[in-house]
């Protein structure tokens, strides 16, 4: 019997969510649940859509439920509403919020006998677990996290805020003399802008001051004064033409000796997205199958990936795994 | 209280699980076990050596007993023998006997309801992890391993049984336009010598006849038949000034597709490690603290890196472990 998977909420991460259930031989995707009216979604598979209303009604034809809303305004009040009725997973990413998001979540959790998995996707996800596997392995040692090159959301709409602009695509690139002087070994101290460039594609009004909106951006606190920024002004053709995807991705670094500083060790963890929201799907939806596999056996309340052993997410056995892939 | 962790074998494992657990400050290092005469044992720590006769009676004294042995003809039998009276870990790493190990293990850990993981290190262990990662994540996908820069041991040996060969380092190097073509995502079918190249630096008798050991060392079958190998023979002064050190590494990767081939994405695993046996005891001293800690919630049996939570490995809390690396 195959695990019947619904999602919350259908934008860039719900379409990426149906596509790896889809891609997934021991899940069927079995309802779409959204806050708009039903009758305006267009899905390309042929699940059924209905009103977030209608949920917790169909809690018994669901496994669990893969929560696809954002951090700053769904997530926080739609875990724990959800969690009261269903398996669920969240893409929670703020970083600050984690341990509150986490107490309020596990309540549920406990009091229905089911289990949450928070903060499922890549960072947080994927570069968490491997901070934590680097530390464990080598506690003498330094972390050190890259991101991109990719598109930073948050950034992009920063800029389409400054008066005269009309769209914007922001990309976070990592330092490369930086890169390698970690992968060296050499354990720099690195600031803000020794780490990350930010490169900025902007379509303008017609008319409108480029020097002005150039200097807004470049030192805008918190998103661009502490970079070195380089602007683009560009055409909106341009900007569907070449900046249309969304890439992400980065390096996670645990360089460390043992033998009381004899030996040196560079782990790195490295992830190369076309896709940013495909990617944090597919993670969500290999933590769905560990959600649903770890409440069959009587697990209840709120996870995190540290709390998942491995063999969970993958769809074969203990024994094949062994065999396989050990 | 300190987690009493006890070695049995002392040969560059052992050396390095006594300097790993020198470096975790939740750990103490309570005794030694020898199959040698003990007082002919030098350790640096103030460890107590024993024969590996007396490890049964001092089961109440230890809490995990970490196995330094090899997997040829040590483990096979120590494990299951140990695991009747110890929380075990050890590093067996014939891939195509682990299904049977793991069996005999695990019935003499759920006789004893102690804990053993076996298999531990990074291949098996950190790769399997990451292979087991990549393919939950990107069922549409391949796999990828490559192994070095770093000594092989085995092959080194192989060598050295060579007649005039006095001594001998082989190196086992990752091909750099493979690593390209698959970090590009291209996917390609790589045979045996497209993945890796061996180079050798062998220390020949005087007078020993040249030729006759290079033809032997790249026929070799199994060995080096089917990789270009490289020969370079120098004075056992240069092999021990160039060549003293132990350093591994290598990759694994996991490339694949979403949404039906229309993205492409790529994780990559990267270890370069100066000390494989200091690597290796610092995974295992890792997974040490997992079965402690397992096993004083009552759980049993034989286990891998797979069955294990992620937060077990690192002795910090889960509320911790959520506030500073999630």
């Amino acid at each position: 019997m195959k695990i019947r998977v619904a999602i919350a909420g259908y934008g860039n991460l719900g379409r990426g969510v149906e596509h790896a259930v889809s891609a997934s031989p021991d899940m069927e995707l079995c309802a779409l649940f959204t806050r708009r009216n039903p009758d305006s979604i267009k899905t390309f598979s042929a699940v059924p859509v209905y009103s977030i209303e209608k949920a917790a009604e169909m809690r018994d034809k669901i496994d669990v439920l893969i929560l696809c809303g954002g951090s700053a305004n769904d997530l926080p009040e739609q875990t724990p509403e959800l969690a009261k009725y269903f398996n669920v997973i969240d893409s929670f990413d703020t970083h600050a919020k984690i341990p509150e998001h986490f107490e309020n979540v596990n309540k549920a959790s406990l009091s229905s006998g089911k289990v949450s998995i928070i903060s499922v996707g890549w960072d947080p996800g994927m570069f968490s677990l491997n901070r934590l596997y680097g530390q464990a392995i080598l506690p003498d040692g330094n972390d050190y996290t890259f991101w991109g090159k990719g598109v930073s959301q948050g950034h992009s709409d920063a800029i389409r805020r400054i008066e005269g602009v009309l769209d914007a695509r922001q990309y976070t690139i990592p330092v490369e003399s930086a890169l390698e002087s970690v992968r060296n070994g050499e354990n720099p101290t690195l600031t803000t802008r020794e780490k990350h460039t930010r490169e900025c594609f902007v379509v303008a009004e017609d008319g409108a001051d480029l020097a002005r909106i150039e200097r807004e951006i470049v030192t805008m606190p918190n998103y661009f004064a502490d970079y070195d920024t380089t602007v683009h002004f560009i055409s909106q053709e341009e900007l569907e033409q070449e900046h249309a995807g969304i890439p992400h991705g980065g390096r996670v670094f645990r360089t460390g000796t043992t033998a009381n500083g004899a030996n040196s060790h560079v782990i790195e963890y490295s992830l190369k997205l076309d896709s940013n929201p495909e990617f944090t799907a597919s993670v969500l939806t290999a933590y769905a199958r560990a959600a649903y596999r770890l409440n069959s056996e009587g697990v209840s309340g709120a996870k995190t990936v540290f709390d998942i052993a491995p063999a969970y997410l993958h769809p074969e056995s203990g024994e094949e795994l062994r065999r396989k892939l050990l």
